[in-house]
């Protein structure tokens, strides 16, 4: 397995930490960065994570996808505030066999590489972990970690599974799931609050938390978000609320990447987070979801400032 | 008239301003003040104003209401934030005929102060105005500056009269109004999205206006808080929001008082601009009202900051 080419487009957070963890393995990792290529190949990648630190002082690094060459496993963890450019990035590193994994948050982007791509090339994977980067070759990992992976237009898990393997592998927590669709919408769940009012407010996870009133409007969003899940037919129940409220307590104050995005001025990720939910909640007939209407708005109204 | 003693409760923006065209004009305006005391007894009241600027050297300004003596005339512009200190501030200044103006926003203060004195002593002040202080001593007065005033607790509208035509005096355009709640109501229209979302946002007036959803979050809520009057009996029209939106774009970028005050981290003034207007409709069997609701919730999760 460590002959497979592995191209990490996008070396933010997420795809810095994950891929640094294939690449500290032994996997052959590259990695596409729009920004901070020079601090990458002065002093390597940096990672602070509960699972353990770990430098790696040489990294293969590009600011052009041209330059890296076919992959095996494509691994697209840019925000997706710019879908379109995408495609162009994605292209030169397409084979034959590629396979693209999707490791981004909401919904739409599978959709994408499918269309552009084939389905049968494309999984997603989901994150489930807190995570920050402080400098461009910088990654802090703060809490949890574990990744669901699965098929986007296969109705075979296998591909899925080898990926899950070669994660465990890298000391990263991961499983295979049948429907990535639910496990999709189980994630909005938990982001459309925390990641919308947290960068719609300024306020991370202990302040949404810390007072009755902002525990009902977390609660009353997600309420709303299993609502939106089930009429797109997603089994997903309100006990979760309970589950997830109690998680984030321990998790402290922690940031947001939208809520970060928000204070350094960057493309907030609402399409994916926010309207795009909506619009195949709407489509299905739930037009009736004030609190994700209303975040909408508030995270569209300052998308100008 | 100008042997009428005037005691101005809070030397804001707004009660220096008003206060300080009384002053101006030759009124026997004392001023008491929470914090900058210092300032104003070593340089006087800096106002620029848009009708003229003008500076007082010497202002009678205390720290102590009750070194004051009573007063025929209470203005009361400190903030609705803590509305229980007011009784004790104002008690040293009534005398047997004294009046007492709220000139403050939202719904409320009038009942503390007639449950607490009388209610035929108490009149209403709404300013339609855009001022802000930039330092203990100095008021920008940047647009507008209408004062509605009228009768809380009494038929006759002669005193009313009688204040308008004072201010009127004082270079302060100002209208008696038969019906106080009517124009409360009217000016929560424009309060409660400007100072609401623009507090929960961190977004001026322009910000707000200057996208299409933020537009819309503002032009809903709008139609919320009419729909909320429209329960308690007052009729007002829909025809406001576009008026409101016009006059609003003419302001260019106002931070309100609310989102200046979330900025600096002091107290907001949910409950008399958001709370009391969402119980009055709730009693009145309005309980619809997603945009207010939820934009309650969210103020309410910034106090705890």
């Amino acid at each position: 397995m460590k002959d497979r080419r592995i191209a990490v487009v996008g070396a933010g957070a997420v795809g810095g930490y994950y891929g640094g963890r294939l690449a500290q393995a032994g996997h052959h990792v590259s990695f596409y960065t729009r920004s901070g290529i020079a601090e990458f190949r002065a002093s390597g990648l940096h990672v602070s994570s509960i699972a353990g630190d770990f430098v790696l002082p040489h990294v293969r690094v590009f600011d052009d996808t041209a330059a890296m060459g076919p992959a095996d496993l494509i691994i697209v963890s840019l925000k997706s505030t710019a879908i379109e450019a995408y495609l162009d990035l994605v292209t030169p590193l397409v084979a034959k066999d590629s396979m693209i994994l999707c490791l981004q948050n909401g919904l739409g982007n599978e959709e994408i590489f499918a269309a552009a791509f084939g389905a049968q090339r494309v999984l997603g994977a989901i994150a489930f972990t807190c995570i920050n980067r402080t400098a461009a070759n910088h990654i802090v990992h703060l809490a949890h970690g574990l990744l669901r992976i699965g098929e986007f237009g296969s109705p075979e898990i296998e591909r899925a599974r080898s990926i899950v393997a070669m994660f465990r592998n890298a000391k990263v927590p991961a499983e295979a799931v049948a429907d990535l669709r639910h496990s999709r919408w189980e994630k909005l769940v938990w982001n459309i609050p925390f990641n919308g009012w947290g960068a719609a407010l300024d306020l991370h996870t202990a302040g949404l938390l810390g007072t009755r009133a902002g525990e009902t409007l977390v609660r009353e969003t997600m309420a709303e978000v299993i609502r939106a899940a089930n009429a797109v037919g997603i089994p997903l129940k309100r006990s979760q609320i309970d589950m997830e409220i109690s998680r984030t307590k321990g998790m402290g104050q922690y940031h947001t990447s939208m809520q970060l995005d928000r204070q350094n001025r960057r493309a907030l990720e609402i399409q994916a987070i926010l309207g795009k939910p909506l619009q195949l909640a709407a489509s299905a007939g739930e037009t009736n979801l004030p609190r994700m209407t209303t975040l909408l708005e508030c995270l569209s109204a300052l998308m100008n400032r």
